[in-house]
């Protein structure tokens, strides 16, 4: 008997509970509650197409639209997203070498969720602000 | 002429920009891009109601409840959280004192973005697991 993607799909989230510390998920949840993470995602996607792929970006323009990322932490990001299996990584021999990254279907299935977190950011912030100015005059 | 909360919601999200480093937005992403965050509002309006509060749970629940977490990292997290106004600290005068937190409207605005990202982890754990099985044997 085969089991079908949903039915894997189910017993995994009966098996696996994030709030436990020991849980492999919950290693993987936090490698994902990151913002470079949340901004790389939201990033693909959004822009045009590159080298044929609808929403693939280069590295250079990741790292112009995340500006202030350095290059050591967007590499090693980019690699750990590779690895999960969240991106994918296309090195095109021209000269120089065009590197460009785009979501799989699993990055694409996290997309929708990282864009409403960036999103929920810029909409809220104006009451965040409130929200502190009134906790710090309360607490003094 | 008065500007309702929609309207305000909409400037707010036009002039922030949290791919920016700079923008207050972008550090605001970063604190709720963090899996103490995820996981407090996640957990706060899951269990039943706590001094008459519906979803709000005692400090103590929640340290059973996110096993794993540092008494100091659970305290710090949730004055944040309250500082930023997402959650709210009530005190009952028992003995001992009994100290509850519950969700506030702002709280309960992110947390389907943050209960969608604890499922997502749990539900995807063994296609990551492959991923990365696959990736380790072609990159060596």
């Amino acid at each position: 008997m085969t089991t079908s993607a949903a039915q894997r799909r189910e017993r995994a989230r009966a098996e696996y509970n994030a709030f436990l510390a020991v849980c492999p998920s919950h290693q993987l949840l936090a490698r994902v509650s990151d913002k470079w993470v949340t901004l790389i995602l939201s990033a693909l996607g959004s822009g045009g197409d590159c080298a044929g792929e609808p929403g693939a970006m280069r590295y250079s323009e990741l790292s112009r639209l995340l500006a202030g990322v350095s290059q050591k932490m967007l590499t090693q990001t980019l690699r750990s997203l590779e690895r999960d299996g969240l991106v994918t990584r296309t090195v095109t021999p021209t000269v120089p070498v065009t590197v460009t990254y785009a979501l799989t279907d699993l990055g694409l299935s996290l997309q929708h969720t990282m864009r409403a977190l960036k999103s929920w950011a810029e909409t809220n912030m104006d009451d965040v602000f409130d929200n502190r100015a009134t906790y710090d005059e309360r607490v003094g």
